[in-house]
């Protein structure tokens, strides 16, 4: 595309500089993907006129491309929990969420989306999103069928079990494959066109418009070719997605997300709304932070493996979600990450991560021979499993009972290292301050005038691989998305 | 102190606002640590007219409170390490650098740092920083001798000395005691004050002045309780050190440091610089990022003793830095970290760490069952480690033969686990982007004109506790304290 504009991000474009206004409009709002979608809805029903500019020739960002899981519950729990026999309590909701959250958890952005959770659910199936009052028992890293609800996230396994009453809050759409995504976005879309709000697509982004006490009064945007000077009277909402398409940006602000190689996202995922931002004097938290994964499951069988380091070590429970693993997996002291199982339980290669067989062995010892790790070492680390096993018991790590059952010979090992071509997805978690409001943030905690966020260009929910689970970033962009559209429209 | 200013630093004052300047100058350099204090020096010997302008009522900094130790080698190697026997390369240096570095390393610092080492080695000798031609040999967090050379880093540890060979480059300056910080901030201070450089205590910088296209043209600096307008014809200097003291910059940005409990640096370390900064756009790097530490020795002894985790684990080889060790319990999925070791070996508390016992025991039996790890785990630990420690090896974590030792009968432990008392030393890494010339940059890469910083108002050579060293610190703020100072002259 010719750039026939030097705007870039970074230079706001200044009030006073700006001649005339191409279009007026209340809300000006950038991106739409699921956050872009549900805060345009939101502010057109809050009262707000309201324009969507899209940079591709369609609707969907990387919510279309998603399963589009949404994690929800608590509230005594959503329609599909309770018809699948699951009370959820408001407070095991808000704990586990902060707990997978880590110390860069959010408190009042968890609070307010757990508290609100189940009326976002219901707000979903108003708009016409179908939930199924079913659920999928496998384990999965998402919903293949149409059933509903699922575990997505770490909530039945060790240390989180201990700290909040495992409950499934992943909730998928219903509709056969993985098809979820397009689904979503498909609704949200129709949603948008029967309220009549105008949405302009092949529409770039350049820069904010700003007056010198930094107020934002609008919105530069290329289309076909041409600058236009949108007009904001109460504010623009930057929900542009993340930045994992971006490969200097993620060099330079998460580089340990680069050892992982398949990018989660779509190409609009360039960071240019957080950029925006920035350039306005936005604060941005945990630029570094992002999504890393393992999809060694399903199977679920491979469940019933162990991950082993270069020390022949186990360093997880494997029954917990993949992003955990591969998180954990990035942390070891290694040179090498296996999946160790007995060849019984291979009942097919895990599809999503094409890892290739590092050894085998009718003895542990051989197959430790074979895959270099510590002599010794994989021999003890695979007795003192298999006696705990045997007992239903792991007591390293805590692996729930119904994945336990020693390891037999004979035995095999793929090799699932970063870096020597096993498929590991990632995208990033970095963004803008935000209130729950959508409202943008300074540095020292000042409200940027005009200015919202939403989706990935925010730093939302989600902030660490080490406690991130499926649904987690659909539900956050819609839920916050509906949030920044409802406060720009009241403006 | 009584805010009698609103100037915030993240709301630039404007020129066209600015009706007169009560003071000008070419450079302005806000801090005097020692990169403020190099800065100064080089500003001044390039011929610009320089004004220190500083915080509290003395020079010093962070600097004054460090050991002072500083990082320097390469090029074949410094007078005291030729003196010492050794002949350091420079692609030895690099190496071991950019691997100490992490994925987060900036290859041009590291480069321009080896490079000109030994010159900056020279320089400080000019300007009269002594540094006796002899090494401290035991293993040590610091020198408390007036011997110079140390190995300060992980340069002897695995894996660090596979890629890498080591090399001291600890240069700890010519005084009894932990005195080097002082000595090191007295020697510069007269370097200063003996050409004549203006320097303004009790003088808090408030906010950048900036101009429409947001270069930089002065500093508000408040002194007796007025606000000062600054005109600086070449540039401002921000070297006015890190964030770790502002507890609420701490918590949003890096809230995994606070695992830790003992702050390491001055009450000015309060993010200010970093802020004015961003104010005026420049981009961050790496804010989540900082350095904790598990000061186990000396005595050296304890280096005998093994980690472990809840899991009975070991995790890391002991006789790395111990900032490798803070970093690596950090990641640890444990409820406790304990330092293992025989009661024969313990020779003194290790005196920074103040950590209590957990439990002792006759048998590994009855200390395992003190220390309430998985039952069987320490067994098999210790079996594995005493096994190969009597012969010399350490087959999971290549531990050097020297502190190989299997350990015996009655044993003991220590609880270590970040948060249960044992003092964790902390500060931050994160700071505004720069290039290795002191410019600040955009989050696009353009420089703002007029604009430079060093020290941990940058952020620089340090990005991961997991390979840091004693001297990094002090050797980038003065590195490229007088790298800024150069550049900055000429402008």
């Amino acid at each position: 595309m010719p750039e026939s504009s030097k705007a870039k991000p970074t230079q706001p474009r200044r009030l006073q500089d700006v001649k005339h206004w191409d279009i007026e409009t209340d809300v000006a709002i950038i991106g739409f993907g699921g956050a872009g979608a549900c805060a345009a809805i939101e502010a057109h029903d809050t009262g707000a006129e309201t324009i969507l500019f899209e940079l591709s020739s369609a609707s969907g960002g990387s919510t279309a491309l998603s399963s589009a899981e949404i994690y929800m519950g608590g509230n005594g729990g959503t329609r599909v929990q309770n018809a699948c026999g699951f009370e959820d309590s408001t407070e095991d909701m808000f704990n586990y969420m902060m707990m997978s959250a880590g110390e860069k958890g959010d408190k009042t952005k968890i609070r307010t989306y757990c508290d609100n959770s189940k009326a976002h659910f219901d707000w979903l199936v108003e708009q016409g999103v179908p939930y199924k009052n079913s659920m999928e028992s496998r384990r999965a890293v998402m919903a293949l069928g149409d059933d509903c609800l699922l575990y997505t996230s770490n909530e039945k396994a060790w240390p989180f079990n201990q700290h909040a009453k495992p409950c499934p809050r992943g909730h998928n759409l219903q509709i056969e494959g993985d098809n979820g995504g397009p689904l979503l976005m498909k609704i949200l879309t129709e949603q948008v066109e029967s309220r009549g709000i105008r949405v302009e697509y092949d529409a770039r982004a350049l820069t904010l418009i700003i007056d010198d006490a930094r107020n934002v009064h609008g919105i530069v945007i290329r289309i076909n070719q041409k600058e236009h000077h949108i007009k904001t009277r109460k504010g623009v909402v930057l929900c542009a997605g993340g930045f994992v398409m971006n490969d200097a940006m993620v060099k330079k602000y998460a580089p340990k997300l680069l050892k992982a190689n398949y990018q989660v996202g779509n190409p609009g995922d360039t960071g240019s709304g957080i950029l925006m931002g920035m350039g306005v004097g936005a604060n941005t938290l945990h630029m570094d932070e992002g999504f890393i994964s393992m999809p060694f499951y399903p199977p679920e069988e491979m469940t019933l493996g162990i991950f082993v380091n270069s020390q022949g070590q186990r360093f997880i429970n494997e029954d917990c979600y993949h992003s955990r693993v591969g998180y954990y997996a990035m942390q070891q002291i290694s040179d090498r990450i296996y999946l160790v199982f007995s060849a019984e339980d291979f009942k097919q290669p895990p599809f999503f991560l094409g890892a290739d067989f590092a050894g085998t062995g009718d003895t542990i010892e051989e197959l430790e021979h074979e895959l270099e790790v510590a002599p010794g070492s994989l021999v003890r680390t695979i007795e003192y499993y298999n006696l705990h096993a045997a007992e239903g018991k792991d007591p390293l790590f805590h692996k729930a009972g119904e994945w336990l059952k020693p390891l037999n010979a004979p035995y095999a090992a793929l090799d699932v290292t970063p870096g020597r071509g096993a498929i590991l997805p990632y995208f990033t978690f970095g963004g803008l301050e935000t209130l729950p409001t959508g409202e943008v943030l300074t540095p020292e905690g000042d409200i940027i005038e005009g200015l919202f966020a939403a989706g990935r260009t925010a730093c939302g929910i989600p902030r660490t691989a080490a406690g991130y689970g499926s649904g987690m970033s659909v539900g956050d962009a819609t839920f916050f998305g509906r949030m920044a559209g409802k406060t720009v429209a009241k403006q």
